[in-house]
């Protein structure tokens, strides 16, 4: 498991997820079956789906009650600024998801917030200036403050 | 939230999970702080950190409970063969994941297998036809069978 190709999210509801990065925030699809599945790309090379708990635990061949949203994971869209920070959170609650921590000084000494979707998946928008993404993918990470 | 730069994976011990992906797997970490969290590159310019469910929780400003590890999701390791399918999952649990799913034809169309890791994170290893990178890092994604 050397390479991260596809991420899978449960999602209660598929449409009340279609409609928060399709419709409320302008997404693309890669592939959009509604009711069934919604898949985005989200970086280079990198496949998310947004599809029922349901159907991902009988996939997996586990109890339903542990493919629980949102739970276990955040996702980070890191920005060039922290006035980005605070554009892409009133963004984000915007197109419906709540805050849960509005942009401040983080203990990494970054800036960032904490926004949750409607399906329960937290999502951190986050400047660091110690995370650069070279030209060619390879990520710089360095601790700061 | 258009891109994902940085997945942060709760794990109940950060040094259980570094033992499997850097010893087990062999990965090397992009920076590593023993007891605290690690960081790891698993595609271009995408970061996953493993870091404590509790201090996420506590950095996100939710209740611990609702960060459980593992669930929620599911992280894909896409294949160029069906072999490689066999191949890694048998090298996953070697590091010591538990075979959820042994390999077999997937609902989708491909063949795969899911692995869990001893943090409780979930692996689907695949090989899908259907799924394409170009050089540009692209997602061409159409559905098979």
């Amino acid at each position: 498991m050397n390479r991260l190709d596809v991420l899978t999210l449960a999602v209660p509801d598929v449409d009340v997820a279609r409609r928060f990065y399709l419709d409320g925030l302008g997404l693309e699809p890669l592939l959009d079956l509604p009711g069934e599945i919604v898949f985005l790309q989200l970086n280079h090379g990198l496949t998310v789906a947004l599809w029922s708990a349901d159907r991902l635990a009988q996939d997996v061949g586990v109890d339903p009650a542990s493919v629980v949203p949102g739970q276990g994971f955040t996702l980070a869209r890191n920005t060039a600024s922290e006035g980005e920070v605070d554009a892409l959170t009133a963004r984000a609650e915007a197109a419906g998801a709540q805050v849960l921590r509005p942009p401040r000084r983080a203990a990494f000494g970054g800036y960032h917030s904490y926004v949750q979707d409607p399906s329960g998946v937290r999502w951190e928008i986050a400047h660091n200036p110690g995370l650069v993404v070279g030209a060619d993918g390879t990520v710089h990470l360095q601790e700061i403050a």
